[in-house]
C-alpha cells in the first residue's frame, strides 16, 4: 500500500517521543541504581543542571554527577518516580517536561519525599538524545528533611 | 489492542493515543498552574464532568473550570500526579483511563492527598481531542481534608 | 534505542511498547478490581512470579492469581500506581521493567505503602503478549503494615 509522505514524519516524531522518554527514565534509573557513569553519559558536554529552589545552577556531565551523587551517596536507597510527561520536537532539539515524586531513604529507614517537576531541553547527538538543560522546581515535600543532611 | 492490517491505521491509532494523553496531561498541567481558560478549552461544549463521592455532576467548560477553581484557587499549590494509562480509540471516540494522586498544599505547608482513578471519554474535533466526560473515583486519601476546606 | 532502516519495524517497535504496556497497566487494573480471572489471563502457564524480599516464587496462572489474592482480597482496596516504564523488544521476546507505589487500604481506612520495581520478562503468544517472569523488588514503605496480616 502506497504510504503518504507525511506517515514518516509522524513516525519519526513517535520515535522521538519514545526515545526521548527513555532518556528521561534512564536520568531516574541510574540516579537510584547509584550508576554515576550512567547519570553523567545523558547529558552533553555544556549542559545546565539547576535546582530552582536553592538558585543553583551545574555545568557538565561530571559536576552535574557529582553533585548528585554528593546527596545520594550516603542514602540507603531513592526512588525518582516519574509521570505527566510532556514532550515537544523541533528537528533536532526537544523540551520535555514531567512531575517527579522523589523518594529518599535514610540508613535507619527513615523518609524525605520531595516532589515537583522537572524542565527538560534535549538535542539530538550521533549517540542518541541528550540533556542540554534540565530544571528541578518542587512543589511539595514530606518527611524528614533531616535525611538529606545524611 | 485489536490488530489492524495497515501501516496507515496503525500510525494514526500510535498517534492517538499520544495526542489523548496531551489532552489528559495538560488537564493536569492546567489546573495545577490555575489556568482556568487552559482547563475549560479541554472540554467539549457539553462535556460532564463528574465527582462520584459527591454524585456531583459540572456541565459545560465554563462550570467545569470554575467548580474546580472554587477548591484549588485558595491553596498555595497541587500537584495532580497521573500514571497507569489505558487508551482505546474507536474512530473519532476514545476512552481514557488512568490513575491519579492530587496533593493539595495549604498556604502553611499543611497537605492532603486524595488518590483514585479518572474515566474519561473524549471526542475528535477540529481543534484536537477533547473530554466529553471526565468522572474522579476516590481510592484512598491522607492528611488533612481541613486544607480542602480552606 | 538502535535506530533500523524500516519503518515497518519502526510501527512494529511502537505498537510492541504500546501492546506490553497495555499488559502492564492491565494487571495493576485487575489486581486493584480483585478480578482475578483476568489477572491470571495476563501470564503464561508456566509463568514465574517471584517476591524479591521473602525469596518467594510461584508458578503458574492460577497458584500467582491466588497468592496476590490472599493479600488483597480481604482489603477495602488497593491501588498500583506504575511509572518509569521501559521496555526492549527483541522479536518475540520482551523486557519490562517499571517503578510501583501500591497503597493497601485495610478496612478500617488504615494504609501501608509498599513502593519498588517491577523486573518483567514477557512474550508474544497468539493472544497478544504474557508475562513468563514478574520480580517486586521492595525498596520503602511507609504506614501500618498491621494492614496486610489482616
Amino acid at each position: 500500500m502506497p504510504r503518504v509522505a507525511s506517515d514518516d514524519l509522524l513516525i519519526r516524531d513517535l520515535m522521538d517521543r519514545a526515545e526521548i522518554l527513555d532518556v528521561v527514565i534512564a536520568y531516574a534509573t541510574a540516579l537510584d541504581a547509584k550508576d554515576w557513569t550512567a547519570l553523567g553519559s545523558l547529558f552533553t558536554p555544556e549542559a545546565v543542571w539547576a535546582y530552582e529552589a536553592g538558585g543553583e545552577q551545574v555545568i557538565g556531565p561530571a559536576a552535574i554527577a557529582a553533585r548528585i551523587a554528593g546527596t545520594v551517596e550516603r542514602l540507603q536507597a531513592t526512588q525518582h518516580f516519574c509521570g505527566n510527561h510532556t514532550v515537544q520536537v523541533d528537528g533536532d532539539r526537544a523540551r520535555h517536561t514531567c512531575y517527579y515524586q522523589a523518594q529518599h531513604v535514610g540508613h535507619s529507614g527513615e523518609t524525605f519525599l520531595g516532589a515537583g517537576r522537572y524542565t527538560d531541553r534535549l538535542t539530538r547527538t550521533p549517540d542518541g538524545w541528550r540533556f542540554t538543560h534540565r530544571t528541578l522546581s518542587n512543589v511539595w515535600s514530606s518527611g524528614d528533611p533531616a535525611v538529606l543532611a545524611g
